[in-house]
């Protein structure tokens, strides 16, 4: 992994408050899963959103998702890359072209 | 936002399967909560997990949230700092150092 | 289905603010998701809860399932009972006593 | 709380199999949220489901937050009830009426 100013801001972040105490994997999925329930709210009776709530949101769930990857010595783009290359196996081109069917049933 | 190869990839994934149609932002606000939901499946009863399984949800949640971000022009990079320059504000070192407490608490 | 009369005053709390036209099923099943990250966001750092606030949010993810069960004319004693009966044939006795094991791995 | 034979079948059901110890809260809690993300995903992609997936997600959430409200000595019709009656005050009918807004913004 070459150097990361970004995620080398978020750890500084944390250090300073002392908060990696409280960042287990555990806490930081479960983090996530609260952050991606208030980014649902903005969605939540139409699709008429503001902006910059939803980038507000977003911002929460991408940086606990980082976090996550930083504890487990994850490369965040190097898992992507990896499930990317699954997905296109489950789903090739010829079978899921324009569908959105799960590929046990395609 | 200079020249960003893995949201080209991403991008390439999606238009050589037409499934840009289905990716509006409410359903990808949705898609993130599902995915969210999975990765908090590795740590539903105990903290013991495998450390693949969670690299392949964590990798579905940064997926769908840097298409969310890619279609709103939203910069993750940015909103991600911009969110924590919020944080740090609401969360100043001095009160919020070595405590978990919600910011309306401290 | 039988007279039943917290779902008749849910109803009526409804239909007095005429809240009907937000209820599709896909806004019911986002609010539960995101009713469910509030009421996780009471363990989110610790297990050392409000137990009003854990009320509330509990409150608000049965309502919404309630809604949901009642728009889809599902009776939810009669769900929850059938889904347990396929819970039991998934996980005997004899294999899951005991057990967190999910059961394709018992 | 008068007796409730649904919920002693569910207690019955988890006393069988031993399952009580990993029925912590916050486990609970976390359930529930992972039920609702499967939930969802019966309305990912579009609004055209499959009613018999529905009621069995929906049974999960249920079935789970029933065992939260029973671990906390919650009733839930009551606590449904309270938060019925805190939701009228914050939405009162002549504010609230036709409108899909939050409170803090009626």
């Amino acid at each position: 992994m070459t150097r990361n100013p970004l995620l080398e801001t978020l750890r500084a972040f944390m250090t300073e408050r002392d908060w990696g105490q409280f960042h287990s994997p555990e806490n930081l999925a479960k983090s996530i899963a609260i952050e991606a329930g208030e980014l649902l709210e903005c969605y939540q009776w139409n699709a008429d959103v503001d902006r910059d709530e939803v980038a507000d949101e977003l911002a929460d769930v991408l940086t606990y998702a980082l976090l996550l990857a930083d504890k487990l010595n994850l490369d965040p783009e190097q898992i992507i890359r990896a499930k990317l290359e699954r997905t296109g196996q489950k789903y090739p081109v010829e079978k899921a072209k324009g569908r959105s069917t799960k590929y046990d049933r395609l």
